[in-house]
């Protein structure tokens, strides 16, 4: 299945691997979300070939989930800012960050926690029903073919 | 920042893209985790070139998210099943759901839904904070470097 292929999918799962299935893709989310909006920062942070990020951030303005803004005019430069559909993506970002953090630091915590911005105490995100506020659990769903509001 | 750097990274965001920042790697756990466990339908369903959904599958074994069962011995064949870290990986799918939902089917909701396996009620996944089950919104959170429980 190509790119193209999964962007036309039925499943959302599969829509949102086309667009974002990549590791510097997540990263660059991560880093804008973060606060990191430049292309000179994002490149030293990342270490990706600038062709990479260029391309990778030229696809996530055009999905829009990026805005980019000139912040300098001789010589030009730009700053990537989120729009609310990439503001939206910190849910996924943050699910990654729970799972990360529970299975992939052995006994130790992981080393940059997630803090609330305003008292500094730590957020554990998990992911819910959004009716019940129950925790979402594999064996309790399942998918099913048809629109649900079809 | 090479794969293998991505795993020892301080960041829970980035060991987990070094994991899975890869849209075979998601799809392959996508697929799994709705029931679809071996080689041979795993490969029709994703089209992929064996050799890469090999690669992948054993990755995941290695890394113990999936389980290898035989269930055939002549030829052998095997099945791909979820660890407890495999199945856990699920909020990340449902983040990934709920968000691709959102914000990639325009007008139309997805020609696939998540249903509650008993009752059939849709179920729409959210991220929220595990102690005060309020929605999670990045203007709210900020990264801070320093283990949590050190």
């Amino acid at each position: 299945m190509s790119r193209r292929g999964l962007e036309r999918a039925p499943c959302p799962i599969a829509r949102t691997t086309g667009l974002v299935g990549d590791a510097w893709t997540l990263l660059l989310l991560r880093n804008v979300s973060f606060g990191q909006r430049r292309f000179g920062a994002l490149q030293r942070a990342l270490g990706a070939p600038r062709a990479s990020l260029s391309r990778r951030l030229a696809r996530l303005v055009e999905e829009g989930l990026l805005e980019r803004r000139r912040y300098q005019d001789r010589p030009p430069r730009y700053e990537y800012h989120l729009t609310d559909k990439g503001r939206a993506f910190f849910d996924v970002l943050a699910a990654m960050w729970r799972w990360g953090e529970d299975w992939l630091f052995g006994e130790r915590s992981a080393e940059v926690a997630l803090v609330d911005r305003r008292t500094g105490r730590p957020v554990r995100p998990i992911v819910v029903d959004e009716e019940t506020r129950a925790p979402l659990a594999l064996g309790d769903v399942r998918a099913r073919f048809g629109r649900a509001n079809a």
